[in-house]
């Protein structure tokens, strides 16, 4: 059985492309309070648990040791658009372990940032910090030497700070995290799949504290605060996880991932929500991540207007001539 | 009904992504000898017509008035990649009516090759001569000039170089072109939403001549032969379209379109070809071409094993390590 069509993205008068996907909401407890298409069907959340992954690093006594700031924290959950305050936040962090960026192993890409990308090319090139996943990749190595651990293989899966990064995976979503749903993700460190409802309760879990360790539960509000007081420094000038943060502050948590996968957290509502489109596209997600938040969060009228453009983009072409727009469809709306 | 699963995406063990789409092909008297998934939905043809679009370039005579060479029907053919040649070759094509980059109202973006985009970030800015669509704008230009047309509004649906191009569509696809399936493409000219199957018969009518009057198939011939003499001006470095036509000549024109569309043809066969995936997808549209030529075309070992790496991907990471594949599905191989 197929998932049901999510949005529609039309172009003049007909609808040109369509994306089909999967979305669960569930709180802290596991119950499930929305279900679109198949939610039992492990799905490999990529970028979007990096601030589980980070939970690892704050439990530790980590991010104490090194008395990161909510900026770097905010870096260790990031995907970020490789601008220069990115870039020099993750300096910071591998200075603080008295590293830098030769120990990174997240490999290297342009800014995602088209204008940083452009400065960058104009007196270099790229390095491992521009990696989108270079502060997680940072906070990795803030882990592994503050445990005493030998840094050099921090991102395979038999290194402690993975084992360490999966126990705490494992501990939120509920799920049985075995070789026959691992594989190894964009920047070289392994992801775990895990099915989509167990996705939303780890992150209702995160948002709230609910159900994990009190040790846990300090983590994931401390990481919670950082990204709320530092969104830019989860994404970038432009990215829709700065834009949300920035608008709702510490009652919306979003995070993204490759392949169209989109987490959150509703920390008020104890709801944490997850959507995978089937066919990788971000921009559906996005859009749905964006109804979800209007659907469950009781929002002010200037709110649900901020909402509106992510919910129903307009695309426009290279001249800025208005030439269609991205629809969700009824099993969203 | 929803189309099937043409291509699936492959991480680690599982399958992380899918993309559905349809197939048709097509002989020039509209037989249909192969129908994936619903081929009478009318698609946004997009920049895989531009070959086409070109046709009434030629046959107007505006290709011999002023000696375009292979390399700049190419262009006019073209998404290339804005690598240096590429620019120069519409710099030509410009000047030759007289023109410069400021008559192109494509709209501007950075060159899709990224050498070619860092290379220019270092001494400048992209102009619209970088946009992927210069060389067809640049031969809307030219045939606008050589009738002695005012050029400024040439990318206009009502304007005579659009009329001409339509009918061209409209001979070609047999499909109604009408304002219910026209709407405005990435680079401002109009784009008409045709059937799949006309699309496939179009493309089996330009690869053999067939079914269109002398003076319009003289054009298609000088067109593909353009093409097959210079594929890397069809689109650049690294690019499928032009990997494809370097490997088989004149025995295979193939022509991506945004929004995962391909067409193509066979013209020792008498075929046409179309893909549309549903979602957009790029990645799964070449991958079902590749299969498509493979299953139609007889080969030789050598060009199985050269499109094999087409039709079954394997997808690197950031480090280059091997993360997954991409396998198409029973519908397609």
């Amino acid at each position: 059985m197929s998932n049901p069509v999510l949005a529609e993205v039309l172009r003049g008068p007909l609808v040109e492309s369509v994306h089909r996907g999967a979305v669960a909401v569930a709180d802290a407890d596991g119950a499930t309070v929305l279900a679109v298409g198949d939610i039992a069907k492990p799905v490999f959340p990529r970028s979007a648990v990096k601030a589980l992954q980070a939970v690892a690093l704050v439990e530790a006594g980590a991010a104490d040791r090194y008395a990161l700031t909510d900026e770097e924290l905010a870096l260790a959950c990031a995907s970020h658009s490789g601008e220069p305050a990115h870039i020099a936040g993750v300096e910071r962090m591998l200075a603080k372990a008295g590293l830098d960026a030769a120990a990174l192993r997240c490999g290297t890409h342009w800014p995602i940032s088209q204008p940083a990308a452009a400065a960058l090319a104009r007196t270099g090139a790229p390095s491992a910090l521009h990696n989108n996943c270079s502060g997680k990749h940072a906070g990795f190595l803030c882990l592994a030497c503050a445990e005493g651990l030998d840094p050099a293989d921090y991102f395979r899966p038999q290194h402690p700070v993975q084992r360490a990064v999966r126990a705490v995976l494992k501990d939120f979503s509920g799920a049985v995290l075995g070789e026959d749903v691992c594989a190894i993700d964009g920047c070289s460190v392994p992801t775990w799949a895990v099915p989509l409802d167990k996705l939303a309760r780890a992150f209702a879990k995160f948002g709230t504290g609910h159900g994990v360790s009190r040790d846990r539960a300090a983590a994931c509000a401390r990481l919670s605060a950082a990204c709320a007081r530092q969104p830019w420094f989860v994404a970038g000038t432009g990215r829709f996880c700065t834009a949300i943060m920035e608008l709702f502050g510490a009652r919306v948590f979003v995070k993204t991932g490759a392949e169209g996968v989109y987490c959150g957290a509703l920390p008020e509502l104890g709801l944490g929500i997850a959507v995978k489109c089937d066919d990788g596209a971000g921009r559906a997600a996005e859009a749905v991540m964006a109804a979800l938040i209007a659907r469950f969060l009781p929002l002010k009228a200037t709110e649900h207007e901020a909402l509106g453009r992510f919910m129903r983009p307009v695309l426009r072409n290279w001249n800025g001539f208005e030439v269609g727009a991205l629809r969700l469809t009824q099993a969203i709306a």
